[in-house]
């Protein structure tokens, strides 16, 4: 694992964080947790302590100490360990992002700041930029999620100049719908930037529109099946792509009629790994296991157990 | 123009309503208008009375006039008139699905009502039922755009079974970026409806997604460059079709810094085409000509003055 | 009924649209409807064709029969005819504002247009004027309801000098919680203005506030109640007032529960009337019986059977 | 300072937290702080590390210094010290309400995580529980902003039966304009929960629906005229409180055309206070100084130099 400069690329898997039963992190399953990733999913990027490990549901200690272990247990595994380090509080990204340093991350990301909203994009770039600086050797993306954050800035308008502050930025992962907003990422951004797109479900329509790779939650237990996607693409087989996708597609809008959220996603993960990662931490509660049986079956169905 | 049965496919400009300086409806330039569509822009299908036409601020009766005029004016140069009738009364609805039929529109799109809001799915399909059958012969489209409607059912459970209740269902207008909707709609959907894209800024992903065409205010003045991306995208050319489409961005995101609205894209064709579409209705306000000249510098800057 | 210069006070009941069992317009309950408020609920004021009335879901030519019916059916009844003429379309309400004077009506009163937004408050302020221009005799209301129109603009901001644009302005009806807003529009509007609040589940916090009266759905049924409401604040029985208030709003919100919408609540004044006001008209779909005489059952064990 | 069970009524002032020019804490003026409190404002109750005090951009060792700090100086001059502890991370919750006992706070108070939002009434109810656990002698108070946390559960739901899991609970503060929700509440609660409400600038009406007291930023430095808004309300002088109230709107709506936020309000109150609370934290900006003085020569115009 080295950030030599080579841009992030193709699939990138979100990863849950594993709890006890009793709702304490669970460390000892993270090395069966990348193996799975590895030789399962054909996966070996990933993006932790971001919004699907519940980063913040956690304490910095308990962020720290997973930051270490995914990046110890992926030594020789995985390509990038990219670590979330976003906080509600500066003083606590600060703290993760020189923490990832030592940790041996590959590049941190941070979010929008969502309980104060920052007024305008200037000062959302300020706040990445104080925190960048804690880590200013690390690769450095923006995470853009508006439907999260209720910050409804433009991407484009929070990382315009951004390069100039922040000298280690390398992109974005952008998990959001407008595809204008994202184009024009795209479209005005120098060549080392990465553009990793977010809602898993429309992969395709975004690397229609340029995007240069992908992360989610869906791709711990169907990167395969989108690993396939990006395959036809690349290829220029948009029908095969299309087809691939819409069969996620289906998969995620069954799950959405079962009452689809970050319970279900943990849920589903365990079922399709055999790894217990256990509950979500409250205010979240945990998602009956019957019906994350349900769509582990309608995922069967649609595209065969080799899933 | 005839309901053949062939499906709607490609470019259709939703048709500004023209109106005198003092805001009553001009019926003498859509000639004109329908020349510089079919000779400028290449476009020969249209959609009127819809959003861009401002029909919800017009009466019953001046609906009415602009459907036969479009029409009429329309013959032997134009392919495709539909005809959008929603209203939030089901009554003037009806009234105006069975005028369509003696205007010789040929097809018809409907809205969901939008002060009261259907509960569910079955009862905007119940409401969209109603009014076809005022002009069962008449192709029948749904026309999907929840950012201004606030009505947020999935199109997918509004069209399911549709045909069913409605016989002359042909498909859908859908302006949305919920692109896991849209695509499970061309997915689940016969081959025989037509799935025309609604936002023009991100054609191109939704082309990916499996759409047959696109309805859209653009096309009115910028239709012959997005034109070209149908083109390259069909030839599967996605690196040119990318490059048009983000040229199309940049004027877009130019035009929303300027404060793009309806009113502003009025003026926009206006200065475009050389006709004098007039100011638009109230609670709408004129824009700024200057602020819709500053715009038209910036598409010629970026289009080229061939535009 | 004369529009003497009195300013409009006390309970205002927003009345239902009775239709027949197809959907219809029915006059004939009428009579019957205004004897109900007039001799069970001590409500001697209306406001039709409003929100309540569904007059959004009716044609042009019914709000015109609607009109002439209560205010014809009113005579040597009622004290006050409101006939709400606020269209999407500025024409058909000029129309209906016409209508209005010949049909007799105490005053009218105009809501924001919501599917074009004003983009400013002089914008909308232009739009109410035009409309008032129309019959420039009548007193004249401004409807504001934010949760409806989705336009938030302040009301303070609307009303700011309407009276030199709007000679015949005489007042709000305020649906909204930004009692920060009603009580400045209070605070800063000239006497003869009235300010009738219209949430009737917190009219009390709006007595306090300066409120003249009220204007609201729950007066056709639980007018009685809310007449002793007004009666205890007028006497400075604040106690009295407000657990009058707080057994209004434990009906309320066991209907929230119970899903209530204007559907149930046409059906809960058909089975407290007795009087049948027929179904909703579509995209509304009628309420479940059952579940509105189980809200009548819990009006009449909380307040009494005598209401 | 004692929790000797006497109910929290009155005026409480939601504190701002001292930053130095640089942005860290500054404990040197917080006896200052108080004294102007108690001096000038006649306020002797306070909530610190609330939203005014922008706890969630502090880290948990910061909040432990200033609860410390605020029980420390407020010995023998303030009635009452609630410390906010909720976080998004229960973990940190429950490690903040276990010192705020040996700091020696008066009771502490918890807000609904809101990066993940509880699905419903129940999981909120869970949390709060765990948190009251880790601190089970002081008094608890659920603390109800629905615009800040974007969580939309009734606050009545929430507080059902609560008193069975934390036997601790006293009561709420409600920040939101709900007064039915807010009615009910306080018309089904026993007698020893205290109702503070937590806007402001419509005090009056929530005094109208039975609140006890109060919770907000601006008495920091307009708590000398709300108490007096308090007083006449007591004395049963409706008219003079009105007044009062609407003077208070007049000034806060002023702000707010001005861009009234938390960098403003912390800037209203070092003008006004002539203590330094220095720049709000990252990702807020500071206010223009300019225009909080504009805000300031408002406030004097309008209530008078004494304030």
């Amino acid at each position: 694992m080295t950030h030599d400069g080579k841009k992030l690329t193709g699939l990138v898997a979100a990863t849950f964080t594993p709890l006890t039963p009793k709702g304490e992190v669970n460390l000892s399953v993270i090395g069966q947790y990348i193996d799975f990733l590895v030789e399962k999913q054909g996966v070996r990027k990933i993006f932790v302590n971001g919004t699907t490990g519940e980063s913040l549901s956690l304490s910095v200690d308990e962020r720290k100490q997973l930051a270490e272990a995914w990046c110890q247990k992926g030594k020789g595994k995985l390509e990038d360990v990219i670590v979330h380090v976003g906080c509600s509080s500066l003083k606590d990204s600060q703290e993760l992002a020189r923490h990832a340093v030592e940790a041996g991350a590959d590049g941190i990301a941070v979010i929008s700041p969502t309980f104060f909203k920052p007024p305008n994009a200037a000062s959302l770039r300020l706040f990445l930029q104080e925190v960048a600086a804690a880590a200013p050797a690390l690769p450095f993306y923006y995470y853009h999620i508006p439907s999260m954050t209720g910050v409804h800035l433009l991407a484009l308008d929070v990382v315009e100049g951004i390069e100039k502050v922040i000298p280690s930025f390398r992109g974005l992962k952008f998990s959001g719908s407008d595809l204008l907003d994202f184009g024009q990422c795209v479209s005005c951004s120098p060549g080392h930037w990465t553009h990793l797109y977010g809602m898993d479900e429309q992969l395709l329509a975004a690397l229609a529109m340029g995007a240069d790779g992908a992360v989610g939650s869906t791709y711990n237990y169907m990167g395969s099946t989108m690993n396939k996607v990006l395959c036809a693409f690349d290829k220029g087989d948009l029908e095969q792509a299309r087809k691939l996708q819409f069969q996620m597609q289906e998969i995620i809008l069954f799950a959405i009629k079962q009452g689809f959220n970050l319970a279900m996603n943990k849920q589903l993960m365990s079922e399709m790994s055999g790894i217990s990662l256990g509950p979500p931490r409250l205010p979240l509660i945990p998602c009956d296991v019957t019906k994350a049986q349900v769509v582990v079956q309608k995922m069967y169905s649609v595209l065969g157990e080799q899933q």
